[in-house]
């Protein structure tokens, strides 16, 4: 890093802490329309501090829901562009009573600073935002061509991003994508974030019968729909854990050495994790818990119901079940093969005179993986290590990021995740808060990886090594 | 039967006819507090009739709710003491739009009365009571001593008949009771009813965790409440639909030839049974249809439910799942000990770390049986065969007839179901009617009835032959 910049990270660094506290008092909750106030405030905040920034084509983007946020600055002719993904929304507050401060009055406590939206995902939105402020003061500006997008509606499910990246595909063309969600694995072991698991899902309804029937004139005579339902849903399933779906494992190579090596390095203790929620562990004989967790696919029933659920008792054999059922999909499986295998392996299942019918809301996301090599990884990983003073782990998250699939499908490109919250940070519940010493961390490495990324040919970002 | 009771009959049918009219113009429908009106003019009428053909002790039984009618008969020493059983109230005539003539004004058509009540059960209320009236019109009164008994709240489950049959008990003291509730099982083959299924039930919650938790941190590495209920419900069968309870069935005698020969002889057509309603047929291998509904045990699992159960999807997996379970009984099950032995093997087949919950609203009862030898099954059977030329089969019931084990258990007492509704009337849907020829019919069979059983010795109903 240039000893400039250097210099003026140190000086922004209670800047940034201000912009972040500006942030939180604007309370930008998407969800309920009585804060619409607070949402406006905080995008005249954030497109006055894009002009004021130096750039250019600040704009709201409107896909017809809560718009997001845009501002290009495309100095270095030749250099890769890089989008920059944020959102400025955060969830509720609720339950108020269980705030020890206030959820929009930012409070330090023992070196964090408490307050809604402070992890998730204010603080890394200002980091990023403020790293490329550093760049553009300095006399060459920034060392790669950006372009900030945040997102007004992450908390509510993103329904009008489609519509948003469809309408603006042509601001939004890039070579890569750097998002400032998703956070750090760990508070004591580097990571980098090579993928994440895909999902998809759909919801079946069994029927047995024209009509409920009463149990004191068909009882022992009739298939009942709860027990169908129940052994369609016991069957997905060995008593050992493992998927008992034909052919749903099929597309899915076992995890390589690499593979192995890199989520042994960083290993969950499975008696805490499950203690911790008081849970019992079950799952795929063979592999430790995080591979189950992250190189393996799941099955959950999400919801299920049938017949009487009221007060008291009811002697009705119901007619009719319901099930709503996700997966979590790994490298290899295709969403709508999955669905269409454990719909097949469910109808084979089904006894005559049981019928099935399926229905599927979205698609859902195949899942997502940068290889080692691509220069997004490479770049990540270098600054962590000068950082931290240890390579960073490759990990991969259990759970789904839609955008990094929406994005990949829309605009052709890969996202790293690049954030700075960490695990205990008590997102999307009360006492929120944002570790202050993630903000010099995190500066320092933002700014480190736009210099790295200005380094790379953009079109290596294109090229064989990037591909997944 | 006398002459002049004959002669009597004959000239009363038409006057049965206009009770029953009259009262299904009175609307008592027992669950809406709309028709509190219509419930107490129906009162008045039938406390007024009770009068008027010289029954003693005319009253309401307050048990808190909709009180019940007596009056009673004493002026046969010596001989017998019979309970006649009925109600007075009716369901409620929703849906409106669907009735073809009023449900409150009594009409004709093809040789029915419809209206709401006319078979369920102001037909054979009248038709019992009549009875009692045309005897007592004879000089000597009637064969037997009696005491009317209509209940007010059968539609609504009967909430204080147990509060007014402690409360009032010396009153209802009896030998044995007649219901005029229940109906004929064919309009071809004369039946009697022997008995019917117990039932009992209970509810359990299932806990897997101490919290809902996401597919997305948690999918592949802990139990989901729902699989593990899943598995609990499809383990209390078999593949063929035998129940796969250790110890259920070890109480339960196999039929004995006399049951199988009786039940062989009203004989159901199963495919057609199951066509009726679009039912896909299971049960016991091994037993016929009829064989399977009244002389076998069944468990049903009447609701179940747990997770997300709105519009879309929701990746959670669910910490708790729960169902309704109730069972019907046959001899020799006793009601605490068949919950007993379904919640052990639940508990049984449920892993470590997999919690269970039992919940049971009342005790449910046990099957009821009369012995062929009961003085009440033999009397009836004469006057049936008497009247219709052919020995009534012998049948059960797959149902449950809650009064029959409240007044066995309170009171002492058995009871026989003697009414002539029949199972195609409608009852509890839109044009509900009655049979106009079951008038004369259940009359006739009603004043032979009671003069049969005043031909038995009263220690007859409590001795060996009765025990069942």
């Amino acid at each position: 890093m240039s000893g400039a910049v250097a210099d003026a990270l140190a000086a922004q660094s209670d800047a940034v802490r201000a912009r972040l506290e500006a942030l939180i008092r604007l309370p930008s909750v998407s969800t309920d329309p009585a804060y619409e106030p607070g949402m406006r405030a905080t995008r005249a905040y954030l497109l006055d501090w894009f002009r004021e920034m130096g750039l250019q084509e600040v704009q709201e983007l409107d896909g017809g829901g809560h718009p997001a946020l845009y501002g290009s600055w495309s100095g270095a002719p030749g250099k890769p562009t890089l989008l920059i993904y944020g959102h400025y929304d955060v969830q509720p507050p609720d339950p108020l009573e269980e705030w020890i401060s206030p959820p929009f009055e930012p409070t330090e406590r023992d070196g964090c600073l408490f307050g809604r939206g402070a992890s998730d995902d204010k603080g890394s939105s200002v980091i990023a935002i403020a790293a490329v402020e550093a760049w553009l003061r300095q006399p060459g500006g920034c060392p790669v061509n950006v372009k900030l997008f945040l997102e007004g509606e992450e908390e509510v499910g993103s329904p009008t991003l489609p519509a948003i990246v469809a309408r603006y595909g042509a601001l939004l063309r890039a070579d890569a994508m750097l998002s400032a969600d998703g956070g750090r694995a760990s508070a004591t072991i580097p990571t980098i974030n090579v993928g994440a698991r895909g999902n998809t899902g759909f919801e079946v309804k069994l029927t047995t019968a024209a009509k409920d029937l009463h149990s004191g004139k068909y009882g022992g005579a009739v298939r009942n729909a709860l027990h169908e339902m129940a052994k369609l849903v016991a069957s997905l399933h060995d008593a050992e854990g493992r998927i008992a779906v034909a052919g749903y494992l099929d597309s899915v190579a076992p995890p390589g050495n690499q593979a192995r090596h890199d989520t042994a390095a960083f290993a969950v203790d499975e008696a805490a994790f499950c203690a911790e929620v008081g849970a019992a562990p079950l799952g795929e004989p063979g592999y430790t818990l995080r591979e189950r967790l992250t190189l393996r696919p799941s099955i959950d029933v999400n919801g299920m119901w049938g017949g009487y659920t009221g007060v008291g008792a009811k002697t009705v054999i119901p007619r009719e079940a319901r099930a709503k059922l996700t997966m979590r999909l790994v490298a290899g499986q295709d969403p709508a093969q999955a669905r269409a295998l454990v719909q097949a392996h469910l109808q084979a299942q089904c006894p005559p005179g049981v019928r099935l019918e399926f229905s599927t809301q979205g698609g859902g996301s195949p899942a997502s993986s940068l290889p080692l090599g691509h220069p997004l990884v490479r770049a990540g990983s270098t600054v962590l290590e000068r950082l931290l003073g240890q390579r960073p782990v490759p990990v991969r998250l259990a759970a789904t990021v839609p955008i990094t699939a929406l994005f990949k499908r829309l605009l052709g490109i890969e996202t790293l995740m690049f954030a700075f919250g960490l695990p205990d940070e008590d997102v999307h519940a009360p006492n929120e808060f944002f570790r202050l010493s993630s903000i010099p961390l995190g500066l320092r490495a933002w700014v480190m990886l736009l210099e790295e990324l200005g380094r790379v040919d953009p079109a290596a970002f294109h090229g064989a090594d990037a591909a997944p």
